[in-house]
């Protein structure tokens, strides 16, 4: 539950920190306006600052407990996925900084998806790993969740993309074909709007393949994966 | 040393933030440009943030790393030390963040030193504390010690004051008398140039004071605290 918390706190401090005026400059989000347009500037960038470290307090506090009581047997585990968490988080920001430092360039098919398994994917792949490790499966385990999370990771971005191209912008919250008009190099400017619409049916359904062996001990997880190439928002 | 590494990166980290121009807008640091005059906005943003999150990297390799080795049984000191670690960042961001807000505005001398204790005082602190508490040594020493920081913390913060006012512009890199100028409340504008002195007479004694019980094992200490309060940059 702590490593739950602590990533939605990463998550906010990504949020935060990403909407304000030096990065992307947005005023609202989701239909309210962005921390730093209802707080002020410099309340924003602390109260991001603050979110990410307050993550570790969480985990710290976790670790301090399990270390001192009954869970103790586990604190392996809990400081294994405490270093994947620093792991994720910094590639997370890596992606970011790409992002916003090739803005407006042409970038390769590579490039792009090295920003998105960072950007996006990495807190993504994280969330799968991190169940996994802490309920204490086997390495054969970690790996094959990682597959489908990487999968999973990689749809989010294409399905994102067709939405900007296609979405409903009452719904996204998003204009419709600002991806095109920015020039931004999405996986429709690059497989066109049905050959992303192919490639997102081939990823999800690899990653719903990967789950085969664990029956319907995975239902959950592949709904999500339903979830994400279907969703409308 | 990890914990010193980590120490560090957080102390850039608060640096760079703290000199963007949404909080203190320094184009200079020690002579040298700000980071974000460098490199530019966004990119000092995401500098911060990753040096934050580094740290934390730093803490969980060494965390890993002794639950998987020899040095084991340090475990646990190492586990309450990533915690106070934790605090002590989240203290430093808060006294940030009221600083910040109350700029320029009269405050009291108690909200003062409630801003210099969080904002300074507690990596300070932290660094003493956390020496005492991977040596493994008592609750008593831990307590006493912690008293030694308060006090140096407290210090450090008057001596700047002082230097603001007097102290030689060649040297600290500052202008002199720029904090009369801003309206700053300060040790100086509270107890005059020389109650502040003599303030700082008295609370370096104090330091010193506490570390009598150690005799000559806390030299370094007690060196520490004279160089406090003699420093003229």
């Amino acid at each position: 539950m702590a490593f739950a918390v602590a990533i939605e706190m990463i998550h906010n401090f990504s949020l935060i920190h990403d909407d304000l005026p030096e990065i992307d400059n947005d005023d609202f989000r989701h239909g309210k306006p962005t921390n730093h347009k209802k707080y002020g500037h410099s309340t924003a960038l602390l109260a991001g600052d603050s979110l990410l470290n307050q993550a570790y307090n969480v985990i710290s506090n976790e670790l301090s407990y399990s270390a001192q009581n009954k869970y103790k047997d586990n604190t392996k585990n809990k400081i294994r996925a405490f270093n994947e968490f620093t792991k994720a988080t910094d590639r997370m920001i890596v992606g970011e900084y790409l992002d916003t430092e090739l803005e407006g360039k042409q970038i390769s098919k590579e490039m792009l998806e090295y920003i998105h398994v960072n950007k996006t994917g990495a807190l993504l792949k994280l969330c799968v790993r991190m169940g996994a490790i802490l309920a204490g499966t086997t390495e054969k385990d970690i790996e094959r969740l990682s597959i489908y999370a990487d999968k999973i990771g990689l749809a989010f971005q294409i399905k994102d993309d067709i939405l900007s191209e296609e979405g409903n912008p009452e719904i996204t919250g998003k204009p419709v074909g600002n991806d095109k008009e920015l020039g931004k190099c999405t996986y429709v400017s690059y497989y066109g709007l049905e050959g992303a619409k192919q490639e997102l049916e081939k990823v999800i359904k690899e990653a719903i393949d990967t789950l085969e062996i664990y029956k319907e001990k995975a239902e959950f997880l592949r709904q999500l994966a339903i979830y994400i190439k279907e969703r409308q928002k």
